[in-house]
Formats: structure tokens, sequence, C-alpha cells
């Protein structure tokens, strides 16, 4: 999709994981709690129904055991194993959620994923992030979005690589 | 989907069209132009990209010939000919809309519209129309939420019966 500077953040790296693979990690509730958050943070509950509509929730907890309020999202577009479009904004039945600065994160957001093959036989792994605005953007990127998803997407490669 | 009488307006009625005759006036800009809003008003431009992550764009225009802001959302489900889901809470690619209350309308919501034949040949047209909040729930309401679907439809009906 197109994108734009000013309320997006996008995070590309070339992976050794196959699409399959990496589609398996981002809707296999039992792949993801294993990678989906930087450790020592956890997710301990997770719930996907795949398909459009279809509710994504991860519950993720602190290493003290506080839990943080529920992210539920839903999914938008699921085509496997090369694309995958989600969001906070609505949830499921795309039923819209309250107002942002009600949500517990404070902004909404439409997140697309895609699984490209290279021809090196890695994968490129992009995932953007669209926003409402310039601040849920700035304030998406102060929670650390570049080095969170890095983190996270290492794990998996690790996962993937004793499996 | 569930309804929630708190945040949703509902519309609903047994309509002498079949659900295709519906589904086109729904989706085709050629048709939908001439029902979609009461008279003396009328809509002077629609721009309809059907798939989910389409454009779905009406402008609608005063007798006196005041155009008012653009209407700008995308589909989320596109089922032919039975179910149509879209919102004006994402635009085209499903990239978030700026904040609600920067809209002309002020609220967001996620609409579906049903046509489901019944067994005297007749169609249930229902549409259900999902708020953020009561706030957004009541201000739809406000703007004559019942009487204008019931008087488009009249229209559409109209249409439909001369063709």
């Amino acid at each position: 999709m197109p994108t734009d500077a000013r309320l997006d953040l996008q995070f590309s790296r070339a992976v050794p994981l196959s699409p399959e693979q990496l589609w398996d990690g981002w809707t296999n509730p039992q792949t993801l709690v294993h990678w989906f958050c930087p450790r020592p943070w956890q997710v301990v509950a997770c719930d996907i129904d795949l398909r459009p509509g279809g509710i994504f929730r991860t519950v993720m907890q602190s290493p003290e055991g506080h839990r943080l309020p529920d992210n539920v999202g839903t999914f938008l577009a699921v085509d496997a194993p090369h694309r995958l479009i989600w969001t906070n904004a609505l949830g499921p039945d795309f039923r819209p959620q309250p107002k942002a600065e009600d949500d517990h994160l404070g902004f909404f957001f439409v997140a697309e994923l895609r699984f490209t093959p290279l021809p090196d036989g890695q994968t490129q792994y992009t995932a953007t992030v669209m926003h409402q605005d310039e601040a849920g953007r700035d304030a998406h990127a102060a929670l650390g979005f570049e080095q969170g998803w890095g983190m996270a997407l290492d794990q998996l490669i690790a996962l993937k690589s004793t499996v």
C-alpha cells in the first residue's frame, strides 16, 4: 500500500525464514506467544480467529507479573502466506473500538505485514504501520517501535531456527 | 453481527426488490447517485472500488448548490449479493482517517447491509450501523438516521420499479 512518511512507521528486514514460517509466527497463537513480545515481557494470552472481522487479542505481562490491558483488534486482510492486515481501531465483527484516547495505548493503527520471497532464499519481512495523525505516529515511535519489532523478530528467527 | 442497542442504529424493512437489485443500488455508482440521498439533496459524485480496502466516496449537494465535504470510506466485506460492510473510520487501503472530531460528520461508524430473501418473494433490507460511543450514536440519530435511510430506500424502490 502507498506509504506516508508523516503518518507511518515501517520496519523491513531480510530474514532467513520462509513466508510460511513468518505466517505461522503471526497467525498461530501457540507460536505467537513465544516471540511476539520482547523478553523479559511475555504474551500470556492470545486469541486469533483468522478471517476478516475475526478477533486478534494478545495480553502482555511484565517480568514482575503485571498484566497490561488486553490488546484487542481484528483482521482486515488475510492472504496466506504473504500479506496480513490488522487494526486496533476495530474489534471483532468490525465493531468500532472506543476512542483512541480511551485505549491504553492511546492511538489507533492499521498494520500490514508483507512476507516477500527473495532470490537468495530469504524473505523480505516488511511491517507498515499507519496512524491517524502525527501524534499517534510519534507516540508509537516513542514506545520503541523500531527496537521492539526488531527484538521480537529476532526471537521469532531464533525460535524457528531451533525447530 | 451481534448488535448493541447502546451503540448501534438499525433500520430494517421488507422491500419488493431482489437482493441483486439492492446490491446494484449500493454498489453501482450509476445507480447509487439516483437514490442514496433524500431529495432535493443529491449525490453529485461517487467512486466505488468494490473490494475490501477499496474506496467508497460520495459527495452530497444541497438544492442551492452547496457541496458538503467528501464522504470517504472503505469497504470491509463484499459478499455479493447478500452482505456489504463499509466504514468511514478507514479510507482506501485501510488507511486510518483523521480523528472523528475532525471529520465533517463528527463521528465514525461501521455499516453492515444485509439483503435476505423472504418466503413471500420480498427481501429483508437490514442496515446495522455501529458507533464508537453513545455520543456518536446519538449524533447520528439526531441527523435523522431513521427518516433519512427510509426516504432514500423509498427512492431506490421507486427507481427499480420503473426500470
